[in-house]
């Protein structure tokens, strides 16, 4: 486990990027990012937990939407400052939009057009909790 | 152009986060940084341009290696500050080590090790530069 942490060049925040990609469909789900214990967690578990930076604490995914990301490989890259993260993403909903990814938007015409439909609203998905 | 530009939420630095994956494959290929004037350079041509940030200037993938990467879609997260490049992979390496991609270490026994092979020996690549 050490060896696996120590490895990871983390940023001035004591961050590393993580890259949540679905292992059966290669859709690129969501860009996050992990502090020390959160890839410890990771690791040692078999569900990804990030750092919100926006909330300041740990990030269990899923842990009000129900969409949780089931682990099946975790690679890191060359520099050591960028991990992915292959996953089965649960109710096929990664993103807080209720679209499978959170890059629906793609880039036409000079405008960012919404590129995939909202598999469930995000109100029930969220408002029962 | 701007309205592309503008629902960037660039970072403290100037930067946003740029996956570049796959197009054939699917496999993430790197995780790099882009300031505004690189993704102009992007968004106006059918390269990827990132932003070194060790380096400090513009990086044209492919200046040096000559592995350029053909621009195919642009995608931005429901933050705004993370972008994905669909890309074509000019002599199917990514990384600087002379690997397909830089994600090339798993999780594996406690331990990071090298999932895939070298493809050309970086002295090849960057010797003759």
């Amino acid at each position: 486990m050490n060896e696996l942490i120590d490895a990871v060049h983390w940023n001035a925040d004591g961050l590393v990027a993580a890259i949540a990609q679905d292992v059966e469909t290669g859709r690129v789900l969501m860009l996050a990012w992990m502090n020390r214990e959160a890839l410890e967690l990771t690791l040692s578990g078999d569900q990804a937990v990030y750092y919100s930076r926006s909330r300041g604490r740990l990030w269990r995914k899923g842990e009000q939407s129900g969409h949780t990301q089931h682990l099946h490989e975790i690679r890191l890259d060359c520099d050591g400052d960028a991990i992915v993260l292959l996953v089965t993403q649960r109710g096929g909903i990664a993103c807080h939009t209720g679209r499978q990814s959170c890059f629906y938007r793609r880039a036409e015409d000079g405008a960012w057009r919404v590129a995939e439909p909202v598999r469930r609203d995000p109100a029930a998905i969220y408002g029962t909790h």
